[in-house]
């Protein structure tokens, strides 16, 4: 049996938790962080097997549309959504809902963060086919969850409540609460008592979705409606010039908000949503710390890209592809050069790069984060 | 009356301490530091009122003999003494000492290291005159010592014994003795007896000195006869090609030994050397943490060249002309960046840039410290 359901790439980050490496035009899911390729390009060649091109859809902003749509020149030009702006995970995962809904109203999709390193495809793959599974079966909003390994405070966690008999592998529980963002005493709990990180990672029948979306979003879900009403029976990928104008009206009234607050909260306190306990190597690569976690490291817990030395130096990441950077007496330090800008920072502020970044383009320097 | 005597410029440093500025081709007394100026330039500025061109001489090795040349092309051609080889101050001095020697048997050299810096020139020329005219009236060699303001481990010490009675401003004192790089709980000792930092300027007859070198240090005395001899009566500033050999040969068996150890040390325990108390804010710029200390800085103590944003940091120097760098959490680090390679370094320990120079040659990346 061909595997069932659409997979919709999300592709719609700004450039700045890596800068200096990535920019506004040059955001994460298009560096090339771990091998030759993209992150995006990574995350659809993990997925084409299952889905094939025709059943991959993106759905990226405008300003990134023409670089991603470069990065994946495999997927049909109808497949690639672009939102006038970005407005965080729920209007854009609503979009892709309208569209596959367009194509097939019993559509199931699954939702992939295009900027997400994962270490072990073949598990990962097993884990999608048994949530699409699940999706169909249980008509609920179905989310894999990731056995934690340290206690993140820049992930979500996902709190487990009763598990749910089922004959395949993979631990399979009813939601009983998610948590953005813990304290680190928090994360320490979360981690012991079982919770799972929240790895964005969404599969659901598109109609059961919408449902939920009507009831908790109702002013995403108008604006959705109104776009469908007025381009129906338009397509949304590759919209033609003259339409663009009334995705722009619609978005701009739509909230702000993620997918994991406009519905994912609320449908899970009616005990509508699963987690699927997964363990495929996963990292949402959050920042450079996590970067150098994920590098290969000497006896000095030195690693990087380029030509470096790391002298009486530890626990440093240096990303250097173009000059020699040498380190004297450093620790825990990560350093990314680039031709116009380099950051020398501490590994444990390394979340806060977007303030330096904002921090930067208040003191005039927005050329070295736009271009 | 025309101020006597001869300026001696000592610029032979090796480009390892102000490593990637400075590189073998290019050490510190080529560098532009402090003003568009580099080291040596502002050393020849500061003393051509003096002794006017003529008079005022240059001792080089040879890989750096065009450099230096470019660099002060108001001195005559026969006025740059090009060494075969580095060997430290001692052969350095003694062969300016020969050539000052055939011009005028009763000069007096004024001995002075081209790379140090000097914030009050005026005071730095009083300075001098009364030096010049000490060596000619007391017979000794005349070191100027700087009053310390902090306990600098990195330089060599004067102890000051009896004071001598003259009407100058400027406090003049027998040497007791020296003391070469102490430690910080000996500096701090040095700094509250009284002791000076042995500024590296020295004033003396040429007489006076060829006798003391001829007693305490025979082997280097008798290369420079040798030298004396063959070449005598050719001038040893612009050195035909074919003699230089002579010189080489000569060079190859003199000890590398400094002026302090083989001259300084026991002409003061025979009472034959004095010391100027100086105060014309004076520093030898030996490292990066030097270079900090003399920039103007922020309220948080950073300081640089270029454009670079402190975020969240302190204490920090950031020299870097063509690239912007931001810093983020960063304490008491040194970054300098050069187009083909950057060092990021703790300030405690920018005295170590010398190790990490060798490290790098031992690694293989000899390229990024010779070219």
């Amino acid at each position: 049996m061909k595997f069932p359901g659409y997979a919709v790439i999300i592709a719609g980050g700004r450039g700045t938790r890596f800068w200096p490496l990535s920019r506004a035009r040059r955001p994460k899911q298009l560096l090339k962080l771990f091998s030759k390729n993209s992150m995006i390009r990574e995350t659809a060649d993990r997925i084409l097997p299952l889905f094939g091109p025709a059943r991959t859809l993106v759905v990226t902003v405008a300003d990134q549309h023409a670089a991603v749509r470069k990065e994946l020149p495999m997927l049909p030009k109808a497949n690639f959504l672009a939102e006038p702006e970005g407005k965080n995970t729920a209007p854009c995962i609503g979009l892709a809902a309208i569209e596959l809904s367009r194509r097939d109203p019993n559509a199931i999709m699954v939702i992939l963060p295009a900027d997400h390193w994962i270490s072990d495809p073949k598990s990962f793959q097993r884990t999608l086919r048994m949530a699409v599974q699940l999706a169909q079966e249980e008509n609920g909003l179905v989310t894999i969850g990731i056995r934690p390994n340290y206690p993140e405070t820049g992930y979500g966690y996902i709190v487990k409540g009763q598990e749910i008999d089922r004959a395949e592998k993979i631990p399979c529980y009813r939601v009983r609460g998610f948590k953005e963002k813990p304290s680190l005493e928090t994360a320490s709990e979360l981690l012991q008592s079982g919770s799972l990180w929240n790895s964005g990672i969404f599969v659901w029948k598109v109609s059961t979705f919408l449902g939920l979306l009507r009831r908790f979003a109702p002013e995403i879900s108008q604006g959705l409606e109104q776009i469908e009403k007025k381009l129906a029976p338009k397509a949304l990928g590759n919209l033609p010039l003259k339409l663009r104008p009334i995705l722009r009206r619609e978005y701009k009234k739509m909230p702000n908000i993620s997918i994991d607050y406009a519905v994912l909260e609320k449908a899970g306190a009616e005990g509508k949503v699963l987690t699927l306990e997964a363990d495929f190597g996963w990292s949402d690569v959050g920042n450079w710390a996590a970067v150098h976690r994920m590098f290969s490291r000497d006896n000095s817990g030195n690693g990087g890209v380029g030509k470096w030395l790391g002298f009486k130096s530890q626990g440093c990441l240096i990303y250097a592809p173009d000059r020699l950077v040498a380190l004297l007496g450093m620790e825990d330090v990560f350093v990314v050069d680039t031709p116009d800008a380099l950051v020398v920072g501490d590994m444990k502020r390394s979340q806060e790069v977007r303030e330096l970044v904002e921090e930067l383009e208040h003191k005039d320097h927005r050329k070295y984060t736009t271009r």
